[in-house]
């Protein structure tokens, strides 16, 4: 049998649909981002960073490269073992003792990716809830969907942001049933934000669990960078907050925050939690050097909300089709797979800068889009470079500018 | 609903069962492994660490060290984004091809661990296999576990090593039907070693493909460190090579090494792959310079095996039950879930040092173990205390030695 048609159908099938993805070779310089190196097929070449989820640039703090190279100096790469077998180390207390302290809960358990924390922590949760029903928003992440799907629990799907269908739901279950509210606070391809005040109106109301997934939003949202949660004073309301540490702080890990009990059981019955290696000591320290930081710090989350909305002024004034978003993630309408990936080819090899085409499945069809990000070190010079280049690329591709855009609908 | 309930009865359930699992809070000290400080209850406790998967002290090494404090601070922190939205980094891609270099495979995709790597890699694979049928060895990983049950394909799990039973399961299947073997090469918890070339025989036979575990033999095994497939002239024959970079790697992460199109199609469409953030440069940059130095260095894997041998042989000269193995995973018998934890608990306080207890579910029930990891840094000095503190723990609890051991058999 030649195993090899099997795999040569699967990606001829992503290019006929011209969903096949290559990956930019980027080297990052701590200090200068955005700006970075593109290895290309021609060789290096210098490019602006429009699209990283470093969202506050905490990847290059000082303190967070210090505390990594302090700690790496100190005790290794490495964990060496997976929580219960050597793995445990210092930094990754202190880390989930500051992760809990941030969102106001007794406790937090910290996972190799948001992803994991996301995919085991549901499912491991779900599992511990006889008889348990998940009640999911439509535009959830995947790493939450596969969460749901792994648990084996009983799904119902809210549609996006709702909270009337997600109470139709909630009240046509039996009351005595175990439930789960799963939503995320900030849908990073859109920039909406979930009503969470009216979600844990209807948790209480109708004896629900609910299950928030900051990932978008910590660091970024609240007086603390506690997240949207902590900006709306729901924080207290949400049973479990979920997060990550690779996005606004810049390393890499996720964590789930809530009380004692709840934790100390995921972390006795998640086979993704207790089957793997610890994260390094050194990302441990890092990621908490940044939460730190962001806890005291006002001034990167409001110049990243400064830059955002300068980037949406000056896009809209170049009646570039600007995507509704109540926060700091900046989608541009294109509509079209071909054209979509056709202008970031365009604006890579051509001026430079690096946006990365959303394509199907990250968004409907129909949909596509560039989803710009912009961060605290996004100067005016730089915003004003990236509309021209697009104006630019738009006359060339023919794509809609946003009267047109609105006669069409 | 009170919620907590569910959580207070799974937790009184471990504890019924002596299950319940308290972290050991470790520091590891670069430069003095396997010495390192234990955060005790009443404080810092120096301690020696016997049971760390940081098999070969890479994760101390100044070459790993340093590759990792160099590149953080030239890049930062994180990696700022997926593989594919900002993510992909240069250390990243030079990993990548170092790795299918070990392997001599064609192409490698890292995961952000190995246990992600097994997962969404088989379910991945799996499902790009129309009626696929897996074949999985009784002992394999929960990684591999939770891989195959996410495929939603059909399984069939052959007795532990066992070449009879796998062709049986082969010969019944039908021809025509996609089959994928999956196995570990070393079993971590008996140290224990798969028949590579008699299982890649029948693969040929009846055409199946081949995914084989490397997790606990790459860096340590073959002339180059590329495992037990490596050292058994077997790596050519087998179509899927899975390994971790958190064990003799010294770091963080997992991969699978194929041929291009089975990479390339794993890359395209693992959701775990895709949908969360890549390993941070400075992780990336410190395996490299882990693999390279493993790769021309043969001291680390000869003084490996030498402290293996020599503690088994000190061990067995004190009549301590050391189980069969054929590689440096040292486990000695218990047998006893509640001596096994009492054994580790003494060792710990009263002779500094840490053992973590083997317990039902990671060994069946009347197999718990101490299971000792000797690396190139336990000196004759340390090996003759960790002996003298186990034949006095043994008296103490009045557990078995040898002669006894045998007797009762
Ligand atoms: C909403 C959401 N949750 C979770 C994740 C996964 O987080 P991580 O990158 O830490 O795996 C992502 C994206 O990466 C996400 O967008
Ligand atoms: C056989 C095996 N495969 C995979 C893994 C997972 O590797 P990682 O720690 O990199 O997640 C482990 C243990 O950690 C293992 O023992």
């Amino acid at each position: 049998m030649d195993y090899n048609v099997f795999f040569d159908r699967a990606l001829g099938q992503l290019r006929d649909e011209r969903r096949y993805r290559v990956f930019a070779d980027l080297e990052r310089l701590a200090g200068r981002f955005p700006h970075a190196i593109w290895h290309s097929p021609d060789g290096p070449r210098d490019v602006v960073i429009w699209c990283s989820n470093d969202y506050l640039g905490m990847a290059q703090h000082p303190k967070v490269v210090g505390a990594m190279v302090e700690t790496a100096m100190r005790m290794g790469t490495g964990a060496g073992g997976t929580r219960n077998i050597a793995g445990t180390n210092h930094p990754l207390i202190e880390l989930e003792r500051e992760l809990a302290e941030l969102h106001g809960k007794q406790a937090a358990l910290v996972f190799t990716s948001g992803y994991v924390s996301n995919e085991t922590g549901i499912s491991t949760l779900a599992r511990l809830l006889p008889n348990c029903l998940l009640l999911s928003d439509a535009l959830n992440h995947n790493s939450m969907i596969e969460g749901v799907r792994k648990s084996g629990s009983e799904k119902q799907v809210w549609r996006h942001n709702d909270v009337e269908h997600l109470e139709q739901l909630l009240r046509a279950a039996a009351p005595e049933r175990p439930k789960l509210i799963l939503c995320e606070s900030l849908y990073s391809m859109d920039g909406d934000v979930a009503p969470l005040h009216r979600i844990c109106d209807l948790a209480e109301r109708y004896d629900a669990l609910t299950y928030v997934d900051e990932v978008h939003a910590v660091g970024m949202y609240g007086p603390h960078g506690g997240g949207i949660a902590e900006r709306d004073g729901a924080m207290g309301r949400i049973d479990v907050i979920e997060g990550t540490l690779a996005k606004a702080f810049g390393c890499l890990g996720g964590y789930i925050a809530a009380n004692a009990n709840l934790i100390d059981a995921v972390r006795s019955y998640a086979p993704g939690f207790i089957f793997t290696t610890a994260l390094p000591p050194a990302i441990c320290a890092a990621a908490t050097a940044a939460i730190r930081h962001l806890k005291t710090s006002q001034s990167e989350r409001d110049r990243h909300q400064d830059r955002a909305a300068r980037l949406k002024l000056v896009l809209n004034a170049a009646r570039l089709p600007v995507m509704q978003s109540d926060t700091h993630i900046v989608p541009l309408h294109v509509g079209d797979p071909e054209k979509c990936k056709t202008a970031c080819d365009l604006l890579l090899s051509e001026y430079g800068i690096y946006i990365q085409p959303i394509n199907y499945p990250t968004v409907p069809r129909g949909m596509e889009r560039l989803r710009i990000t912009p961060s605290p070190y996004h100067d005016d010079a730089l915003i004003d470079r990236l509309a021209e280049a697009l104006a630019d690329v738009w006359d060339r591709l023919g794509l809609d500018r946003v009267d047109q855009v609105l006669a069409a609908e």
